[in-house]
Order: C-alpha cells, then sequence, then structure tokens
C-alpha cells in the first residue's frame, strides 16, 4: 500500500508492532529527514501537558526550529508522569539521535494513548532498535501505527505548481476540542521554507482548521501538530512570489485532516457542519459556532435526527456572541426554522428524515455584522458513552 | 398527600391536567398569597430568555419587589416564540390578575418545555379559569405539575426556631448549567422580610448551591428561582439579629434541592460530588470543579466506574485554575491517585466496585492556596443520550 506521505522527498517514514498497545497493532512510528528539516509546532495549552510535549517545546526551541527527526508512539500518553516520565522520555530521544549521529534535540517525540501510564523502557529500547535497524512499513502503516479510538486513517495531500508536495497525516477521535491543534498530526513537504515562515504559515492553518473542530470539548495533555520542510524538491523553494499558493496548499491539508477527525469522532454517525454568519467580529462567529457545535443537546439531538432548532437558540444565548433572537436565522439541512424572532413552519417529518444523511449543516446567521465562520463536529450518539464508558484505565 | 409546601402560612398551592403535556398529566400551577408578598428572583442570563423570563423581571421591578401569583406551566417553554408569545403571556398574567383582583404585574408566569412552541389561548384560558375556581390539588401536585424529563419530585423544608417556615419545590433534569439557578424553582416562606433583603439573601444561596450543579452543561432560556415571603408566621419577623438563622435555612433549603437535581439529572445512575480545595482563589476552584464536573470524558468514565484519573487532571488542565500538577492531588472514592505530579498505585478492580455507588466523590487539592468548592454533577449514561435523542420536538 503506497501513502502520499511517502512521496515526499527527503524523508523517510516506518512503523513497526512494538507491543505498546495491548491489542498488537502498529503502535511506534519514526519520521525522518536525510538532513536537518525547517520544523514547526503547535503544542496544546493543556496546563497538564504530557512530557513529549515540554521536551518537544524546548527542543524546537534550542535547535532553532529545525528537527531531524520524531519518533510517534500509541497506546500510552506519557502524560502526568512527572520525573520518571520525562526520563523515560528523554532515554528514547537519545537512542533516535544515536542512531542518526545528530543532537537530542533535533528529535521530537509524540505519545498519545492512556493518561497516567509510565512507558515501558525495554519495549520503547528495543522498538526503537528495531526502527533504526531499518525495520518496519513505511507511510500507511505509520498512519495506523499513530491510531488510538479512531476507526478511519487520516491522510491528506497537494502538490504545488512548482512540484513541491505537502502531504499530511493525524489521528484523532475522542478528547477533541478547539484551542490549539488536533491530538497528533503531522505535515510533511519538499518545498524549502525558512523555520519562521513555517510556523506563521502552521499557526494561521491550524487557527482555521484543527481550532475549528470538537468531539467532546475536552483538550487533550499531548495534543500536538507539526510541519518539516525537507526541502528536497527541486525547484520546491517558497519565496514571496508563491508564498500565498503554499499556505493555501497547507491550509486546504490541515482543513481535510480536521474534517476527518470530526467524522470519525468517537461514536460518531455524522458530520455536522455549524456555518455561523453575520456576526458582529471573529471573536463572536467563533463563540457562537463552538457553543452550539459543543453542546451535548445539540449533538444528541443530530443522533436522533431532531430538527430541535430551540437546543441551537439556547446554545446561542449561552455564548458570548450578544444574541439577538429577533435578528437571528437558524437552518438545518437547508430549511429556515426560526426568523425575525419567531418559529417557521416546516414539516418536522421530512426535515427528520433528510437528517438521516452523513453530513447535516447548521446554518445560522446571528443578522449583527460581516464576521463568519465554520465550525465542525459530530453527533453523540450511544456508542461515544460505550467508547468512553469502556475505555477503561 | 401532603406536602411541607402547603405549611407555609400565607400561600395556597393548586395544580391541574389542563392539557398542556402531550401525556396528560399535571401541568398547570398556581401558587398565590392571600396580600401582596416580598418577592425576590433570579432569571436565566441566556441571551434567548423566554417570553416569561421577560415578562418577570419587569413586573417585579414594577412592582418593587411584590408579587400575589405565580403561574406555571410544563410542557411548552414560550421560549423564541416572538411577539406572539409575548402577548399570549401577558393574557395569562391578566387573567390571574383579573381573578384575584389585583394588577398584572403582581402576577408572575413561569414556563417549561420544549422551546419554540406557542402556549394554546384556549386551553391556557380554561385552565386559569379552573384554577381560579378553586379547582385542582395542593402543593404534592404542584410539584408534579413543574416537572419535565424529572424522574422524581424535588421539595425540601426547614422551620425557623421563630416558627416561621421555608419551603422550596423545583424542578429540572436536563439543560442544567450553572451560571444562576436550575430551571424553575420556588421558595416560599412565612417569614416577614423585606424585598430587598430577600433578593440579598436569594442571590448568595443561589450562588452557593444552585450555580454550582451541571447535568450537561446548557443553561435554560427558562431558568428561574423565585422566593416569596408571606410574612404571615406569627412573630416571623426576620430581623439583624435572626437574619444568619434564616439564611441558613434558605440555603439549606437551596442546597437540598440542587443535590436532588443533580442525582435526578437526565439518564444519571449516581450523584458526583467534585470538591476542591487548596485553589488560589474562589473563581480558580469554581473553574476547577466545573471544568471536571462538566467534562463528558470524566461523566463517562463515571458511568463506566473507570478509576480514570487521566481525564480529571486533563479537565483540570484546560480549566482557569492554573493546575501545576506537581502540587495536585487528586482521591475518587477517598483513594489518592495522583500526587506530588505522579501517579500513585491503586487496585483498580477494588476501586472500580466501589464506584458502583448511588455517590461517588472526587476530592481535588491544588496545592495552592486556601479556596475550597464542591460542585455536584451526574455520570453520562446511555439513557442521557436516548432521553435527548427521542424528546423530539
Amino acid at each position: 500500500m503506497t501513502s502520499p506521505l511517502d512521496a515526499v522527498a527527503g524523508f523517510h517514514l516506518r512503523a513497526i508492532k512494538a507491543g505498546i498497545k495491548v491489542s498488537g497493532n502498529w503502535d511506534l512510528g519514526l519520521i525522518y529527514a536525510d538532513a536537518p528539516a525547517a520544523c514547526a509546532g503547535i503544542f496544546t495549552q493543556n496546563r497538564a501537558a504530557a512530557a513529549p510535549v515540554l521536551l518537544d517545546r524546548a527542543a524546537l526551541k534550542k535547535n532553532r526550529g529545525r528537527a531531524r527527526a520524531v519518533l510517534v508512539n500509541a497506546g500510552c500518553a506519557n502524560a502526568c508522569t512527572g520525573e520518571t516520565g520525562m526520563n523515560r522520555a528523554r532515554a528514547c530521544a537519545a537512542q533516535v539521535a544515536a542512531g542518526l549521529s545528530c543532537p537530542p534535540e533535533a528529535v521530537l517525540l509524540c505519545s498519545t494513548g492512556i493518561i497516567g501510564q509510565q512507558l515501558d523502557p525495554r519495549v520503547m529500547k528495543d522498538g526503537i532498535k528495531r526502527l533504526l535497524a531499518g525495520e518496519g512499513g513505511a507511510g500507511a502503516d505509520f498512519t495506523q501505527a499513530i491510531m488510538t479510538t479512531d476507526t478511519r486513517e487520516k491522510v491528506a495531500a497537494v502538490t504545488l505548481k512548482n512540484g513541491a508536495r505537502i502531504a499530511g497525516v493525524c489521528k484523532g477521535s475522542g478528547m477533541i476540542a478547539p484551542q490549539m491543534a488536533t491530538m497528533l498530526g503531522f505535515v510533511l513537504t519538499d518545498a524549502k521554507i525558512a523555520p519562521q515562515k513555517l510556523q506563521t504559515a502552521l499557526q494561521a492553518a491550524a487557527a482555521a482548521s484543527f481550532n475549528l473542530v470538537s468531539v467532546d470539548g475536552d483538550t487533550s495533555t499531548n495534543d500536538t501538530l507539526l510541519a518539516l520542510a525537507s526541502g528536497a524538491a527541486r525547484d520546491g523553494e517558497i519565496t514571496g512570489k508563491n508564498y500565498a499558493e503554499f499556505y493555501a496548499g497547507l491550509l486546504a491539508v490541515c482543513k481535510s485532516l480536521a474534517e476527518q477527525i470530526a467524522r470519525d469522532g468517537e461514536g460518531a454517525t455524522k458530520l455536522v457542519r455549524v456555518v455561523v454568519k453575520g456576526a458582529k467580529n471573529a471573536a463572536a462567529a467563533r463563540s457562537a459556532a463552538r457553543r452550539v457545535g459543543e453542546s451535548p443537546l445539540v449533538k444528541t439531538a443530530m443522533f436522533g435526527n431532531d430538527p430541535n432548532w430551540g437546543r441551537i437558540i439556547c446554545a446561542l444565548g449561552n455564548s458570548d456572541a450578544h444574541l439577538a433572537p429577533e435578528k437571528t436565522t437558524i437552518a438545518l439541512c437547508g430549511k429556515t426554522l426560526f426568523k425575525n424572532g419567531a418559529p417557521q413552519k416546516f414539516d418536522a417529518a421530512a426535515l427528520s428524515a433528510k437528517m438521516k444523511a452523513p453530513e447535516v449543516a447548521i446554518n445560522i446567521d446571528l443578522g449583527q455584522g460581516a464576521a463568519a465562520t465554520e465550525f465542525l463536529t459530530c453527533d453523540f450518539s450511544y456508542d461515544y458513552v460505550k467508547i468512553n464508558a469502556d475505555y477503561h484505565t
């Protein structure tokens, strides 16, 4: 199986079944570059940030936005694991660095899985040894190795006019909320771009994609989004001239990945697109969209195919959007349900039937200004409860 | 069946089956006082406030904190119903006022039920006529008449040393979140207290009770908490001397009602008590407790009897409590799970068995100061999803 990740020049991906996941599936992956790559990173704002997040922040700073490798494991988050967790993470980075003959700060780490469990040092040592020895599949297996409760692989790619490629992969299904990035996301490009410029582009792209997605409103302890640029594509330099095209490509990859996360939300039966316009300003638009997209009452109504617009306006009323009901219009699946401060007549049975689709749109016009946004979420089903009541520590 | 509500001197309660609820159950209730009572009110902060909320706010102001009657219906929220909804609410108040020979601003209205539906003017007119004619049961039936998805009646009462009584009743099971009060709550007392003093006491009591409860994080469009004081108890005057006792009694009634709401949360199988101490200040304590108590991941873990403290610390890390993991201690059912920045060993099977109780406590010490709070919530079950996916508009 080939993956668009393997087509990005200057990078190599590997993955093995190291024995971290109880299921015995792929669980340890390595991305490495032939030469130091420009690297941008966005990390969780959760104050209980995991050991790998703490190390990566320091490493990226120390190494001035460059990296040679990223080691990723699923099955154990190495979060809230104290000094032991930090030391075990450092040992992993040191082992990869020794194998690639680079300084430890050129190696980034990402972990995802259960919070509060320690990495098994023997399992990690053996796994890293196998990866460094050249064992393991490529991009497609790497995509599997970073998954936890995900049911689908999440990959997106574009090619720029100058031939440079941008390919991204991410994981995330639960503990997903805007505030920075997704749980784990990696975007590789063989374009040539300076670290600072890459960081600026990544922040803007994340704000317009991963930060507008929610499954359950909980920002995880391990959220990390990394972009690495090898510069290995011939004529792949990003200049003032083609920066806009590069950014558009990066944004398209991030948006596609973010949408894949919402579609694959834990227990989700459908994607819910909350489109807000007419807001006073961007912050009001985001607050309105997020409040609707994160309301358990709205999300269970979507699961039940119930055109319950009352819960939508209730959520709007609790947002920071300064709702004025008389100026507000709410439509569901294209049907206007509330307008001019009053309910509109509609055929509830017909609309409910229409809601039994893999994608449902809630369109809100706040009637107050020109700001707009789109927020992606999913419905709230029995299976969300099942998955999260059964996912035992 | 007698209710402590009926024992409060100076008030009368009635309730009938008017035909508003599809089920045909009790759905229209009236509280009326023999003479104008001091009245305090706290209303939803939702910007899509319902017609009765808008009218009550104006009426209480116009009538300077006095009221003769409260008409309450369940089955229709009369929220987001535009000018038609306002006019129908006004007609109800006018009819009650005519029957009691008082000005319309002495009549308060409360509605609860589905948002966006209009009250049926004929059904309301007939119902009010029957109530004014003396038809209908007393306190016990009134308690039923205000219920929607509630599975239990919620009543609490105390008697002060001077013989004055305080009795409260409330409803609320879903769309419950702190921000002011519960959905609908009524506290009656035959103590003699000035409106301003009653309002001050009610606000303080609500902040320490109803505002520290959440079922699903959504503040409804109809939340209303009213306290009425008839002054009909002999020697029941509240002075500087016995104000503290009065406040303690009011607080006890409010706290009991709030706890009853959390216990009866939609689909709840258990009460979850989130106790935070060691916070830097009161706001930090509240933010920490609320974030834990509202996290769907924590709530589903409680349903699954899963001692998943990682989700608790993740929620704390997303709060405004400036979490410092190394100073934080987390205990579940009395067992310490996280301390000094590191996980503690525990018997997961034994603790899971202990969690199969009607009440579970999460104790958090933030290790940063002296502020503390207690937040009440419930677990998140299949039945929450079922109730809210099936509660069709």
